[in-house]
């Protein structure tokens, strides 16, 4: 039943809410049913728990109580709104999951991989992406994007290192090669329409699009 | 470290507030230093997480999204509070620590007391409690002294039926039997002179105070 999940992940700037669209108007424009998501994706509860993550004021919030928070939150968007989806029959796509946690909390904050990847497991209880795409992009390129990009809210997160960012890449690189068969990698130091071409390569040889 | 860290455990109605409130007063008397607190303990982000838990208004909580948000609240709780309290040297005396959540989500909604315990174990990190005194009291009892209570704000908890109540206390039981070096089962369908004596008799035994 998870077959039809499918997740995007990677660095900020790395294009993925563009590739995202663009793969949104092509599934429609196809009629193939599917839901476009991304936690905490309108679900009261996980909103709610995103708020106290992202709030500025929580500078004392410890990298485990930040772990856990994701994990509420991915899970209860989860419950409410891809399960569902996927038991329609629908292709779920989301922007960011497990694999986030996993290089951002895991590795870059080095909490440690297996734990992150424990406490997520309990949260997902078995409903792992069945393919993930991972943007990769040169951290500096990743940078110099976002700053570009004005209408763009900065949040806790943001105010990191360059080499925490580094650090993030990294951890998506280790997860690559430890979940080879889940984890595509898409060279996103390209334009928009060759990262695309490749998605839908995959995808269409995958799912027989 | 953790060997100056008490925990108290078990049903609503047991009488663990009245039975802290008494130890307080005895080790302000003997000029020990201690503090005395409970989840979310003033913390804020911690109490931000228990009203996410505890809004009535969250009836498509999921069971794991619970248990993720109380490890998460008990994580802050822990770093904030618990962990600088044992550095200097003070007892810290908590009002339900693991053990609720062991009992209530992993026996008593059938989460599972091992994948509780596992996310637990991240959230507490090594800090486990040296002695936990669980007061036992027949459910029947212990619903009829909340209900008597008219002071006490229901909330969601409270509305759980009978049974589950049940299997609260039976999740207890199982987890004194599983670490009977630390949980101390202490008979709490006695007067309160009582069971404080007992708890006083093992905490002068243990710690010589």
């Amino acid at each position: 039943m998870t077959e039809r999940f499918i997740t995007f992940e990677g660095p900020e700037g790395a294009g993925k809410t563009t590739i995202i669209n663009k793969l949104q108007q092509e599934l429609e424009n196809r009629s193939i049913p599917a839901i476009f998501t991304r936690e905490p994706g309108g679900i009261e509860i996980s909103e709610k728990i995103r708020s106290i993550i992202l709030d500025k004021e929580h500078t004392t919030m410890d990298g485990r109580t930040e772990a856990l928070l994701y994990a509420a939150a991915r899970r209860q968007h989860l419950v409410e709104k891809v399960i569902p989806s996927l038991k329609e029959g629908k292709y779920v796509i989301c922007d960011r999951f497990i694999d986030s946690s996993l290089a951002y909390q895991g590795y870059a904050r080095e909490i440690g991989l297996e734990d992150i990847f424990s406490i997520n497991s309990f949260a997902v209880d078995g409903y792992m992406p069945d393919t993930t795409f991972y943007l990769d992009l040169d951290v500096e390129a990743g940078l110099e994007r976002i700053n570009q990009n004005k209408d763009r809210e900065v949040n806790r997160l943001d105010l990191e290192t360059l080499s925490f960012h580094r650090k993030v890449r990294e951890g998506y690189l280790i997860l690559q090669e430890k979940f080879p068969e889940r984890i595509i990698k898409i060279d996103a130091n390209r334009t928009v329409s060759e990262v695309f071409k490749d998605v839908l390569y995959h995808l269409q040889r995958k799912y027989k699009l």
